[in-house]
């Protein structure tokens, strides 16, 4: 947990500084109001090429933010959440691409959000910060690109609600992106997705402490809330099988203790993750973030035909699910691997097994990251990105013998 | 809705009243403490026949209680919760059947339980109320049966953890109960089910209304996080398909309204459920019911082996499950069925394929009906309580073609 370590960890990006954005001309929301201008926090990683074609936008899911990968000086034991994706000669081989991580608009972690302040009032936007929508970030991140001088993407890329924002991509700006790296993701929620993430909103709105979301005023945090919404996501992001197998029945005690305090290690696992989490994440984001994705639906334009409303794109599209995921199980991403390939767009496919349910696509497994390495050639080759200079990199260990690893595309329809 | 149409509904039971009995000998519970004593509220259908052979005791899940069948005067149009199932010429036959349902202890319908007087302090229960069990349920019911002057069961029978309570009776009097009908129910909680357990307890103890469980002296009821337990509780009851089909991503609007206000019908749905729920039930006997569901484990005693636990049962029994219920899946019914196998036991299991979830085994559903049918006719051959006089009625309706429905046993094993 040392500087030194997290500097000489094969494949790590090393010390990185989150950078600034500031947009003045109003964003048009599709919640039809606009805001008047914003700030976008990020970090890249790897160099622009003089093509400027080798540009990866890495978009987060519900809690993530900018800090994808490497460290920040202030705190070296923490790598950022996609680490074991993006760095040098990883999967996404920053020697190869330069990569675009960012806190989305709305977030809490640095970009305009609900806890800013509005210049319109110079007061905390709270209850006021609009709704935002999966398409109105791509807007956003379609400045922030111009901001950093790259024209057309190589590749839009992310897992759960940013899987959704790599395929809306390839709707808002056809012409921008070259490929969608879709991972554990969806075309749009199922009611009982939709069902979960109310019993979250509907935790943090009820309480008291949440103040009709205005709480900065009153110095507090609708903590009780926000910690349900967050062991109740836990449940949701790993598989029945890996609770099991990780907790099973365990009890604190020797036997029943037969009170309502902690008792078992799930409950001493989901209360301490939801304490957590409620210390630092911002409540009007969490309910901004699940309303995106409950309306990220991009067949209800085309009358809900999810092959007509792909019709549009002009990328080339990699999809991978995980066997155990049920929040997303694989056959939400088949949905959308055969509207491409009706819509007769480019595809490829891998449904990985892997025990650990939604959150295995932010986890070590060798398997997807050599399909997603197989992928990324394939953009170098195609966007002219240059060929990989060493061998792949996976969970900090070099993978010798995947000097074939071309070979393991088997997982490609 | 008028009384009229309750009293001739073909098949039921007709008006009940519900009955109370006092039982002054103290009860010694799983928790290590003594009630000084305590009251059930119970109804019964049908008669005691002159062998006191042919009574069914019926257990309550989570939130159920003494009104299984038939209506009461005050309210005619409600039919008790298992009404399809019970009554003369249903599935259990109470022209054939002495039927027992109760409130359990602990419970908020009548029975002794957190909001009733403590007469050792002459206040509410509340917080001071003593976590109960599978295990001293059975105890209490077996008091009550011998009030009623039955010494052995023809069957328990139950569903979800009523159907635990089935099982616990052949373990805890093996020698008082001829046959366990145990539906959609589990040996254990999985991992999971403690989980979703304890974030809807959660919701219940963080409520700053709930006083920590004494909130009756302060006048008011958590009804927040009921509502939450509540709305949680019925995402898990019912299929993702059944949600998707019945709720689907319909919206109140025209369009997206961009609010956090209710919004998706699901929403809807699941804020009427839980608002209603939080007027009528009690939040401690919620705790209570939910922490009995996690504690019981009968395989437990016996070094995690099921198969030995059950050595002990005399009974013989029957399972069923519900191929969409992801609560208590199939594989749960299945665990208890192979290891009563293994025990040596006589066991039939029907696995149901049916779409509506957990909560399938109180729906009607004419395969399962006919299948639990089936298993009564053959508990009324082995205690004597005589052979069916009329076709079977199922959804109100009779079924003449059931003169051979022996011959739809092919779901037992």
């Amino acid at each position: 947990m040392s500087t030194t370590n997290a500097t000489i960890a094969p494949g790590s990006v090393g010390e990185v500084v989150p950078q600034r954005a500031a947009f003045a001309e109003p964003l048009a929301l599709k919640a039809g109001r606009a805001l008047s201008g914003y700030e976008l926090v990020f970090e890249t990683y790897g160099e622009l090429n003089a093509a400027r074609s080798n540009a990866v936008l890495v978009c987060h899911a519900l809690s993530g933010n900018h800090h994808v990968a490497g460290f920040h000086r202030d705190n070296p034991g923490k790598a950022g959440w996609w680490d074991n994706m993006v760095g040098p000669g990883k999967a996404v081989d920053t020697n190869r691409f330069f990569v675009i991580g960012l806190n989305n608009l709305g977030g809490c972690h640095g970009s305009t959000g609900p806890a800013s302040i509005d210049p319109a009032t110079g007061k905390r936007y709270g209850a006021s910060f609009p709704v935002v929508t999966v398409e109105d970030w791509v807007e956003s991140q379609a400045r922030l690109l111009d901001h950093l001088g790259v024209r057309r993407l190589a590749a839009a890329m992310g897992g759960s609600l940013g899987g959704m924002q790599a395929l809306q991509w390839t709707l808002s700006h056809p012409d921008r992106i070259a490929h969608a790296v879709v991972i554990a993701a969806a075309p749009k929620l199922s009611t009982q997705n939709i069902a979960f993430n109310d019993v979250a909103r509907q935790a943090i709105v009820s309480d008291p402490d949440f103040h009709g979301g205005d709480f900065y005023s009153h110095n507090t945090v609708p903590a009780r809330g926000l910690k349900l919404a967050r062991m109740l996501g836990h449940i949701t992001y790993l598989s029945e099988d890996l609770l099991g197998s990780k907790f099973g029945r365990e009890i604190k005690g020797e036997d029943y203790g037969f009170h309502y305090d902690v008792e078992f290690e799930i409950e001493s696992y989901l209360r301490y993750q939801g304490d957590k989490f409620a210390q630092i994440f911002d409540a009007n984001t969490y309910l901004l973030m699940t309303k995106a994705l409950d309306y990220f639906d991009p067949a209800r334009a085309a009358d809900g035909d999810l092959a007509r409303a792909l019709g549009a794109a002009q990328a080339q599209f990699f999809l991978a699910s995980f066997s155990s995921d049920w929040r997303f199980p694989p056959e939400r991403s088949r949905e959308v691997v055969e509207a491409l390939v009706k819509a007769g767009k480019s595809v490829s496919y891998a449904e990985i097994d892997a025990p650990h349910g939604h959150d295995a696509f932010l986890l070590d497994n060798a398997l997807y990251h050599r399909t997603v390495a197989a992928y990324f050639d394939r953009i170098a080759a195609d966007v002219g990105a240059g060929a990989r200079a060493r061998p792949l990199i996976i969970g900090g260990a070099e993978l010798e013998e995947m000097k074939g690893y071309a070979g393991t595309r088997e997982a490609e329809p």
